[in-house]
């Protein structure tokens, strides 16, 4: 991939590509940083104009799950040093970060500008907050973010405890009153041993904040399953609907048939989303059947490159491949889910307004060499053209 | 990488990098095909020098179990057509070879040589054998095989039933005959429904022709325990240890400790070993236990990009990166087991003389731009260098 190349927000004309979900290739005119046209034909004489005959359009890739803040990536490779349990990757995280410079902002703009390359557009990271580390993350993942193409917004992550850690409620609080996007919350019952307080605290701040609301649940089996109906009702009673995402779940990947399909109708009618990372060999939630019941369903990285695990590359494209292949999908139209997943689902997820391959969209857009969405999820080769609100980046 | 370049057979000096296994960097002195010298400021004038400063040196990756045959590698993308069930794909699978002109030389010849570009320098391949394809998957392997360099081994491979498929044990004992190396087996129980009779013919056959025995086992749980017994009970009072391997063996990753340790302990007492692809959510076996009980283990992709399934890139590296990924491996001793895997253990169940990074070793070498085995199996970077039997390859 050529290094950094912005031409400017001079009018461009993609001749020839087939955007994803239509029958036939088009033209695609990009205007203001807006998609403007497409269609067979497009005359625009002012355009520089970029071939892509035969090759596949793409929405801006969305990394719905990271951990930015975390990462060490750029960096020395970094032998992974916690032992097997969370609570001592939770204590090696505290002991270690300090001795390697996390959260840093010359790390986290490596990685964004990995993610970039690859044609992510728009990130939702969950940054640590606790008393030790303050609002340091946030602001080193906000100063990061302002340098690099990618859309940056965070959750305030409560990942060494909330009711367990005094201190932490009201870090959150203050993150949110300075801007930050979402509250997190942790393992309500797993964790933080209070699932009813747990929640209340973080919805009641989604609430007061009009912030969106993003849990992780590694909880699993039937405690998972009722901490989900717990999010759900709650969900539905605040009206929070579109605003509550639950990440990884892990739980809906070991209930029974029935049990999952209550809660799926669940989120359905209550507006509860689902990410997804799809790592190791934990349980993924069954993407097919969630959707084929209504529910949102998105897709991230989880950690890349950081004190909790050695792996992830960045690349959106490869992250659905996990996602279909753990989810043991072969047909060309089951491997399209997990693409979905990593754009639209995550649009949802974010709360982002025209996306997509619509006259209107933002031009958030990649070029892929591939026949098709199966093709780019399985393959996902280097990306031909990585496009922020008409900008070419990458080309 | 850049395309095929053949140096040919003049001694080369690798100046530098670092053998896997060892404390510190050194050189390497490749002559007549092996390995000379290895250690520091060698000195041979007449010998071509290649800087390869501080990079890891890995001895050849070894592909121990794919699917050669099946494979549509470098030809458009063709969907997956077939049901979610072993039936249906078996079925599917007859029903398009044909169509799609399976067995192909040419597209046999483009895997292999994507495998080499990776640094796959040997390769057991099972080749189906049925009443309908006879022997030309064989020759069409055997004839792809002579072009590329990459030494290829056969499994002949009742894919579509042996007892319940008339002529089959036939065609099995013709290519015995013909010199393929081993025979197959396919689900003794589960699919081919008379287990003693199925191994009792097999181990026959391998006894007979002095080949090696490879059988493909999806049976799960104590099924699938239950065979594994057998297999070892086999292998023992025939004396075929060191010739015997199971492939996929999911039993292995759902059944209890007890039980793994019991059949683990037979496994290593009469030499059989394993061979895993961790695919799809396909229980893996837990590959640090079968290792800390002295069971030698290989890995594989199994399909790449055929009418089983789509995914497949042929690289042994970021296959390696599935299987400790599969396996919750995190820290580096944990993951360099993977690549010990797509090594040693693959050389240990191809049964091959001379492999490693010894003087007297054939030079079969791979470099790669990495700190260490972990990273190389993480990041699986494009390789720097590939070497089979002291030639270089890629460069
Ligand atoms: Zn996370
Ligand atoms: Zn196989």
């Amino acid at each position: 991939m050529a290094p950094f190349r912005v031409l400017g927000m001079t009018d461009v004309l993609l001749r020839g590509g087939r955007p994803w979900g239509q029958e036939s290739s088009a033209d695609i005119l990009i205007r203001g940083g807006q998609i403007d046209h497409v269609g067979s034909g497009v005359d625009a004489p002012d355009a520089s104009v970029i071939d892509i005959t035969g090759q596949l359009v793409l929405p801006g890739l969305v990394e719905a799950h990271c951990h930015l803040d975390k990462t060490l990536y750029g960096g020395p490779w970094v032998p992974h040093s916690a032992d097997d349990t969370l609570a001592g990757r939770i204590g090696n995280d505290l002991s270690r970060r300090a001795e390697l410079g996390v959260p840093s902002v010359e790390r986290v703009t490596a990685l964004l500008r990995r993610m970039s390359a690859y044609g992510t557009t728009q990130v939702r990271t969950h940054t640590d907050i606790d008393p030790l580390v303050g609002l340091r993350g946030v602001e080193a993942v906000r100063e990061a973010a302002a340098g690099v193409p990618v859309d940056v917004r965070q959750v305030a992550f409560p990942q060494h405890g909330l009711l367990t850690n005094p201190g932490t409620a009201e870090l959150l609080e203050e993150a949110l009153k300075g801007g930050v996007e979402a509250v997190g919350g942790l393992d309500p019952a797993g964790i933080d041993r209070d699932p009813v307080r747990h929640l209340d605290l973080i919805f009641g701040l989604a609430e007061r904040y009009g912030a969106h609301l993003d849990i992780h649940l590694h909880d699993g089996g039937s405690l998972g399953g009722w901490e989900l109906e717990l999010i759900t009702e709650r969900t539905r009673v605040l009206g929070l609907g579109g605003r509550v995402t639950v990440s990884h779940a892990y739980a809906l990947g070991q209930l029974d048939d029935a049990h999952l399909d209550r809660l799926a109708h669940g989120f359905a009618e209550a507006g509860v989303a689902l990410a997804t990372a799809a790592v190791y060999s934990f349980p993924v939630p069954p993407l097919k059947r969630l959707r084929a019941a209504g529910v949102t369903v998105a897709c991230g990285h989880d950690g890349v490159r950081d004190l909790w695990g050695p792996y992830g590359s960045g690349d959106m494209l490869e992250r659905a491949m996990h996602l279909a292949y753990r989810s043991t999908f072969r047909a060309d139209d089951d491997i399209e889910l997990a693409l979905e997943a990593a754009t639209y689902g995550g649009a949802r997820v974010l709360g982002l307004d025209g996306y997509g391959l619509a006259p209107g969209d933002r031009a958030d857009l990649v070029v892929v060499p591939a026949s098709g969405p199966a093709e780019a999820v399985v393959v996902h080769p280097a990306r031909t053209l990585v496009m922020k609100d008409g900008t070419v980046l990458h080309n």
